[in-house]
Formats: C-alpha cells, structure tokens, sequence
C-alpha cells in the first residue's frame, strides 16, 4: 500500500510501504476512506515530537472501513464503517475503566499514552491501517453521518468539548471565552452550549477566523490585535471576569492572557499543545481560587457527539475547508501549513 | 483597650488603641478570649502585604464572646461565645451564595476579598474586634468544645480540608502526597480521610514534623531532604504518581515537588501563600490530565468541622503547641517566629 | 388597598383589605405591576391545601416596584422594579447556605419551608405585598426585560429547570420525556437544552399542548391518547428507555409513566404536586438502578435564568397567552381554570 | 465436580455434575476456594426468583484461582488467585463503559443484567465456575488479603458501599440511618466513613445484631422495637432529619421508616431486595426534596475495596462468623438460614 512516512524532520514521502497485519486478536484492520491533517502532525514533520521514529507513518484522524478484525473484537466485522478515535483504549487497565483514556495503559505502543497513531505505531495518512484493541477503539457510523463529518470526530470535537468545555467545567449561565479560533478553537465554541454557556467571547488575531467563530456560534468576538482586547472581554463579564477561559493555541502569550481574563473562583482551560514552559504568577493567583486543567482528549464522549452530529445539532462539516485525494496528501499538507493565507480549517483526504 | 499595632515593615507594638465600635447595624462587636498567630502574620511584619497599613491591629483568628450585636444581626446576641472565622461573608453577593465567601463582593473593607481582618480592617490580637456581617462571620460554640480547640476551625482546619482536601477532589482510596507539614499542612493530614484517603504521604524536612505527621494520621512520611525522596513517595504507588499532590509551603521548590508526585489524572492542590513565581512546565504537562488548584478558605465547611472536633472526630487541640497570654504576644510571636527550633505548630493566646 | 381573598374552599373575593406594613428590618413592600395564577392557586381554592386560612391573600408569583425597605434590607431601594420569587429565603439557616432555600429556615411564616406567599403569609395577588427577607427573596429586574417575561421567573422557569432538569440530572446527549405539557412540563422543555439534551419527548393528552411543546423546542411529541404512546417513546431511544423521565402533572397515572419509561440507570424527576399516594414497584425497581427526585424549587438559579431571558435564549414572554388587569383577576381565574378550552398557559395580571 | 443444585422451590442438592468449560474465548474457568451464601440465595430457594430454573447451580459470591483462561482474557493466567465479582462486566457496551456495569448489556446469560451467577447462568456454590468476560468480572488478589477477607468483596462489601453510602450521596459530616443491621446494612455501616459520615445510627430489631453494628463503627444503635424508635435517631440530629437513610431490609415497613427519618433535601438509599410494591407518599413527599435512590451493585469500586481491606482499613473478616467446607454446604445453608438464632452474619465455606 502507499502511505505518507516521515523521514526525520522536516522529511515526508508518500511512497509504497508493507501493508499492516494483525498482530494481536485484539487488533483489526481499516481501510481508510477519508483521514486529516492535525497541527500535532506538523510540530513532529519539524522534529519536535522525539517519540516519532523515522520511517513512522503519520496521521491518527481517520474513517475507514473494516477490512478484518481480530478473534478477540466483539462488535466489529469486516465491512462496517468507524471512526477511528485518536486515542486507543483497551478497556481493562485501571486508567480505562476511570474513563482516562487518553492514559490507557495498554501495552500498544508504549506504556502509559492512549494516543499512538502516526506517534508511537504507523497512522491513519494511508490506504490502511493497524488498529490495536479495535473494538473500544473504533466506532461504528450511522447511515446518515457523512465520511466528512465523522473526521471531526476522530480528534478535534472530542478534544474541544472534553478539555475545553467538560475540564473547563462549563455550567449553565457562564461566560466563556476561547483564545485561539483554529480548529480546535472552534470546536469549543461549537460545544460550549452544551453545557449552556450564555456568552462565548472567541478571541483571535485572524478576522478570517473569529468570523468563522461566530459561525459556529461565537456571541462575541474580540481581535487580540487590538490594544485593549482584554477590556473588551471584560466588558461582556461587566468587569468581573470571565467564569471558564479555554486557551487554545499552545504558547506562553496566549496562556496567560487565558489566566488574565479569569474571574475570582473560575477555570483555566488549557488545550493548547505547548512546547515551553509557562511563567505562573502563583504570588498573584494562590489568593483567587482559580482551577487549571490541562490534558490529552480521552474520547469518551465520542459516542454522545457522534449522536449529536446525526441529529444535525453539531455541524461538524463546517471545519471542512479544503478536499484532496491521498495521491496529493503533500498538497494538502502545504495547504494546511499554510492555513493563514489559505484559511485552512479542516482539510478532508479521501481515498478517491 | 490594647492590641497588636503594625508599625510598618519589622515594627509591631502592643499598645493601648479605641475601643472598636459598631459601624453598621450588621456588625458585633466580641471581646477576644482566645487568639492565635498565623505564619501569614509572619510575612505581613516583614512588608510583604503592602495592603496593610501602619496602624493596623494584626490577627485573623479568634474565638470570643459577642458583647454587642447590631440591629441587623440575627442569631446572635452578646454573651454568645463564638468563632471568628478568617473571613467575613456577607451571604448576599452572588459569590456568597456560590459559597466563594472567600471572595465576597460585600462593602466591607474592600471589595472582592474575604479575609479582611489584620489586613484591611482591624483584626483579632486585641481584646476586642468588630465583626462586619457577623451574622455570617461567626459561628456559635457549643459547650463541649474548648477555646483551644475552637481558635483551630478559624483558619487552618477549614483552609486545609477545603483548599487541599476538597480542592484536591480526594477520594476514597487515594493516595495523597502532603508536602510541608506545618499547621496548614497538619490540617490536610488531619483532614483527608473525610474523603477517605488511604494512604497520606507527609514530606518535609523537619523531622519532629513528620513524627506531628504520623500522629495526626499520615500513613507515610518521606524526609525531603533524602535524595531518594520521590522514589520513596512514588513507592506507595507502586510508581504510579500519587492521587492528589498538597503544595503546603509556598516555594517554587515545593511546587515542583508536588506536580513531579501527582499521577496522570490527578491533582495538585496548592494550599500554600507564594512570594514569587513558578515555572509551570506545560510543555511536559499539557498531555497528562492533571488539575491545579488554589485559593484562599471559604469557610463554609466550617460549621460541619466544628460538628467533628465537638464529636472528637478531629483532634483539633492537637495543633496547641504554646501558651501565652495576650500581654505576653510578643514572647508569642517570637515563639511562633523560630517554629523550627521551639517545635511550635500553633501558639494559643488567651485572655488571661 | 384592594387584593383577592380566599374565603374557605370554593371562595375568593376582590376586596379591599389594609395596606402591608414592615413587620421586620429586613421587609420590603413591593407594588404589584404584574403577577399570575398558579395551578397550586387552584388547589388551594379547592380545599386542598388546609394551612391556607380563610382571609389569606392568595399568589406567589409576581414582578413589581418596590416602594419600601426597611433598614436591614441591602442592595434595593425605593423604585426598583423586582421580580418577587415564590420562595423566600433568609440566607443565612444551614439550609439557605446549602442551596436548600426551599426550606429555609428563617422564622417568617413557618419555620423548614421557602414558600410562604399566598399559603402561609399574604401573597401577590393584591396591589401591595410585603417581602419578608427582601435581600435575597427579590431579584432586580435589568432594562431589556419585560414584566411579562419576568413573572415566569417567579416560580414555573426556576421550578421547571431546577426540579426537573437539575435533579433529573439531565446531560448532554439525554433523551429526556416530559410527562405533562403545561406551563412547568414546557419550562422543562425549555430549559433541557441547558444540560445538552439531544431529544426531548413530549407527552401529553392535549394536542394544543403538544404543539406549544413542540415550539419550546420538544424534539418529539406523543399524544398519551394513543394506545402505544409507550412505545412511541421508547423508539426515540431504540428501546432502550429514557434517560431522564419526568413527571408534571402530579397524579398517579402519570408518575407510572415516568417510571415505566426510563432506562436502567436513568432518572425519574418529579415536578407535579401530588394530592394522593402512588404505588412504586420497588419489586421490580430495586434492581433497576433508577433515581427518583422530587422537590419544592428553590429558586437559587433565578439570576442565570433572568440572564439568559434577557440575552434571549428563553423566550419566557411565549407562556404568556392571555392578559388581564388586577380588577378583572376574577375573569382571569376563570380563564385559567378551563385551559383545556381557553388553551391558556400563563394569563398574565397587569395593574393597569 | 460436585455443586450445589436447585431443584425448584424448596430442593436443593449437593451432587455430581459435568465440570463447566470454556464456551467464549472471554471466559475463564475458576477452581473454588472459598465460597458464602446470600440472603438472595435463600429467596431464589423459596421459587421467588422466577428466573431461576431447575437444575441451576446456585451461588453468586466466591474466591478461588484460575485454572484455564479463554485465548481472548487479558491479564490474568492460571494459579492466580481472584475474587469473583457477583456481576459480570463486559468492558464494552456503553453501560459497563459508564461504569453501570449492573446492566451489562453482554450477551452472556441474558442481555441487560449483570448478575448472571446463580441466576442466568451457573454460580459459585460448585468445585469450578465458568467466568465470562474474565478479564472484567474477576480481581487478582494480592498475597496479603484472606480468602475469608476476600469474598467478602464478592458481593456485600461494594454492595453496602455503592449502593447505600455512594447513591445515598453521604459527604463528610452526615448523619446516616441505616435500617436493618445484616451482612449488607453493616457493610454500609462499616464504608460510611469513607466519604466521611459523621454519626452512623444502626436501626435493627436484634439486640445481637446492633451490638455487631458497634463493633463495624455504628455511633449510635437504637432498637426498633422501641415504641419511641423514630425520636431517638430524630435526637441525634436535634430533630432534623437524617442526611441519609439507608434501607437494608426489603419490606414496605422498613422503606418506610427509612423515608420517615430523612431530612428535607436527604437521601433514602434503598438496597434492601424487595418482594412487594411500597407505597410513596408523593402527596407528603412532592415538597420535601429527597431523593430515593436503588439498585444492584456495579462492582466497580471492588478494586479500591480491595485495597482498603488490604490496608486493614476495611475488617472485612469480621463479617464471617462461621467456617464450613463446601461437602458440609448444606449445613452451612441451615446455619445461615436460621440468622436470627445462629447469630449468622456470613458463613465462610471452603475447599477442604
């Protein structure tokens, strides 16, 4: 099969590999029909993911269809359409059955991380793929939930709703501003009112992008550009603060404005993938009584939001930019890599 | 009367002040039976809350008997023996009614903060204190409960079990790390099996802290100054990382102790007053699912301690080291001031 | 002053009484601008409801002008329009500070019960009513919201959210059926969405009623006429049962409803008011895992519902289908006692 | 092997039946160690659990060590010791995944239930089990736990505790009932303190029992064969009400009390089996906020049980009051079965 392995950083090829084989009764094989591009894929082409060997195939977002399973999967047979969450769980191990997905301990991979797609084992940027305890780590799709749609569903809206708005710990009536309108961004603004959010303040440097915040529900928008975002944030808590605030970016700026923004008794919701350590005024902050969440996606909310989407109340297509054909996956790398001048959100491989 | 005057940085005085008066028809006036000294004290001397002004009566603990009570204030009348608890909570803001008294937006003093006295109004080392919304502020003494054990449910018993043990999100069966074992850190150890913790780890450099440790209930104690002392925390886990973290210091040192102890998915609470920033390091950290916390007591877990230490459930006179009298403060506050060397924990400063 | 008397079971006149007066420093007087009929309103009528005296002023629900306070009484003044809750609530009894204002304590009427007005104490159907515990019983109304809006914050929005869908425990995702499509079966329907609901499923005998449930926002209807209306709901949710299931009609028939949909696991919250004893199954429930909830509302989510009425994500203002002025309150009655035929929800009762 | 058979209502017989094997790559087969009998056991003999047929082996409790493990079980190898959890948990279906493992929806005996040992399929009262969904149903046993500790874990211990201290909501500083002192009502008694309960009150017609009730921890004990039965655990709480009220017997009279001593806003925590339809008091109860709460137990807190006995934090070998081997069972079923006068608690039956 052909599949897109990196080559060390900087380093891509989309070339001929092995095809991959059961290795556990566990496992099963999917076929990919559609997969994505992550800003994590980008951090590891530019070598900042250690963990990422040479020679590794990337990608841990895709749909597909079932080409084989394992004697051990239960509820899966070759044919049926899945998701293929980004994060692995075997079901068993003390950190699965708390729902801390994202820290199964399954023996896949490496001890201790749910996520191993395109990072420790080969992953989804390819015609198949080796799923590893398959039947807690697929899911099946409805007939009426597009290819398109489920995508969304591998990573970002997981992700946004699980350590953004659930870690946040959105109540009905908060205030809750979002730094950072990208992908992920956007899919806390999108599932914020799940909690009832009254206001959502979506706060960016990109106008392409807070307009797009305001699609996905965005109440208010403020430019980070502009010398006095924070008043304006502010002005829409009435100067108290606000009562969750979701960084979504990754970078020590962009935290603190997050921890800036908080009122007294409020939650810091840090989703943002970091590369650098964070200056935290604990002489200022020990006396408001502030929460600070951080984490991987678990994933386990995947089935409630699959729902949603079905029923239409989640419009996952929205993040859907831009479509390629896996044969121009490195196309739709540039595209991705550019997502200022392109206005990249999500963009959609398929196989055909 | 006389009371406890700050000087300016390095200067207290015992010395003759006005009596206090009632101010609104909220407040009581109580006479001071039994007081203590906070290590909070200890840094206002030294300058470092520049909120407190020269001429301020020092002290946030106490408990007394009520002399007078304004129009306004229910429930209570004079002879009524009270606690005082270190923070004032007018019960009407919307941060009261959360129950953040903590950050109660009442008028008093100033806006937004609940501990008021010895900071921005006149506090408790006097022979009498007014009490702004008292009806909210003090908590009535039952017979059986002695002024020794009382002056404890002022601040430490309620600051650790609701910002180190309830902030912390204990559970049943957690493992819980307690780094710093003085009065506030005691008071975690004392306190966490109301969760049901199961194992409680104290670490701390002083000894004859640890042994204080391992009376009040901790299972484990690990000196900090041993090289191995992760390893020997990490060992009750079977080098898992620990449940909940308690920071009950106030160092960038201790900090970083507790987030290198807690498991993915746990909790750091930091219980202890900071001087100076941290390092958080969120390029390490964003995938691990912990949780930080912090803040200043509420206080609203105050009656149901009292109802414990009453039914002897929590040695609360176990935190009695030293016995002075008011006109004695100052040998008090010396004592308290080398804790190191008198192996004090809490001095007790009565009447007479 | 003019006011609607009970007289006994079966008699109510509009008659003049004395004008309220402040019994307490914490008293208000409130002119009536607009209040409304309860259904609780008819029971007491009938007879039902013995601690109601002949001679009590009848109404708890009400948005008015305060035209006095007394000296105890914070944060109102002369002039403010206020919404007067059904509940009032001293703030500062173990219940109060708990959240459980529906038994607050305070000594006003009868001690261990929130709701006073019109049962215990006299009510707002009247052109002035005092407000015991003014501070915390009364909600400032904001610029952008109408009378009309506000009075369903008096009693059927807090009741319907908090009691049906807060103790119902709904999250998103849920599949929630509401048994009773009048004003408070809408209020839950209104305010499901709050929580996440995917689906909620209303179902009634009244078609009218059906349809208003479906412009709440109901997502399915069914007529419990229909000999299958069981199975009409249970196929919403594959068979599986519902996960939350409640009750507001308030007779036993509809309560076995409620039960016999919800799945394993789920919640039964009751909102109607009872008159009769119901038979649970406790035979077949013990091992069901199912939750029954139940309860006077307590009305301390009364402010974030008033934000989201004012930023208009509940459109209150549609329970309001017939209008009347206090001098007709007797046609008014008339109209809301024969709602199956006069399709009313709420009629609202103006001053002028 | 040799088993405990049911013949129908009224016979059972010690005898030879074919050893059970491997049917699902999932399963596991169990030599018995040790084995106990429930009060459920007794009922199921009377034919008043309809689904048990003839010739089923009966049992649902036991420790014992693996002799074969199907190709698809994680985990776990022959000689290892395990408790065998009265409920078997699939890991997969979304109710094991939200941790309501009692209405495992896996195929294995019947769908939608998940105590299947000594009911759907057979028990432990036998020479071997079969286990299905080993790697979720059994729990290795560490070398410093008993059998006799052990199969305590099997059954009454997370029953007491999930069932009546977690769904009854018991926080730190509460007031418990607990009616009915038998193995499972002392199992709620001895975990109560888990989430800090402040007073226990044991509430039983046998002297004996409420005298064992002291020992597990109970602070008080009152016979309800005193006429004045309800105002003496009324005075433990000054009148108020319990915060929780645990039903531990199974009779209308019993769920009665247990709704009569609770608290506006408490919980009533049925774990009592019931044989009859109870009669609710909606008419009473409607306003007065409690929560009534039942069902089986999940099992999912027998880890951290586990861990706890470990600890000996947990004496769970006080539960055992007589020793049997499984060629005496039928003795051991007259011992248990005459309580009152044996004194029985749990009859601890083992291999040899």
């Amino acid at each position: 099969m052909k599949a897109l392995v990196y080559g060390g950083p900087g380093k891509k090829d989309w070339t001929e590999v092995p095809d991959p084989q059961l290795l556990e009764p566990t496992d099963a094989i999917v076929r990919i029909d559609t997969t994505t591009i992550c800003g994590t894929d980008l951090h590891i082409l530019k070598g900042d993911v250690p963990a990422v060997q040479s020679g590794r195939i990337l990608g841990h977002e895709g749909v597909g269809t079932v080409t084989e399973a394992g004697s051990a999967v239960t509820g899966l047979a070759a044919g049926d359409r899945v998701i293929i969450s980004c994060i692995k769980s075997c079901g068993q191990c003390p950190n699965c059955k708390s729902g801390l997905y994202s820290h199964c301990l399954g023996s896949e991979g490496a001890s201790g991380i749910g996520w191993v797609f395109g990072h420790l084992i080969d992953g989804t940027q390819a015609e198949y793929v080796r799923v590893p305890y398959a039947a807690n780590s697929l899911y099946k799709l409805p007939e009426g939930v597009s290819d398109e749609q489920a995508v969304m569903l591998s990573d970002i809206l997981p992700t946004g709703f699980e350590i953004g708005v659930q870690y946040g710990r959105v109540k009905p009536g908060d205030t809750v501003a979002v730094i950072g309108a990208g992908p992920v961004g956007l899919a806390v603004v999108a599932t914020a009112g799940l909690y009832g959010a009254a206001a959502v303040v979506a706060v960016d440097l990109d106008e392409n992008r807070l307009e797009r915040a305001r699609e996905f529900g965005a109440t208010h928008t403020v430019a980070s550009s502009a010398p006095d975002w924070k008043d304006q944030v502010l002005a829409v808590t009435d100067g108290a603060g606000v009562d969750v605030a979701v960084e979504a970016v990754g970078i020590p700026e962009t935290f603190q404005m997050a921890v800036d923004l908080v009122r007294p008794g409020g939650n810091v919701a840090n989703v943002g993938v970091h590369g650098r350590p964070v200056e935290l005024h604990l002489e200022d902050l020990w006396i408001r009584n502030i929460n600070i969440s951080m984490g991987l996606v678990n994933a386990n909310t995947t089935p409630m939001l699959l729902r949603l989407v079905e029923q239409q109340k989640i419009a996952a297509e929205m993040f859907a930019t831009h479509h390629f054909t896996l044969d121009n996956i490195l196309e739709a790398y540039d595209t991705f890599g550019r997502a200022a001048e392109t206005k990249a959100l999500k963009v959609v491989i398929t196989r055909e």
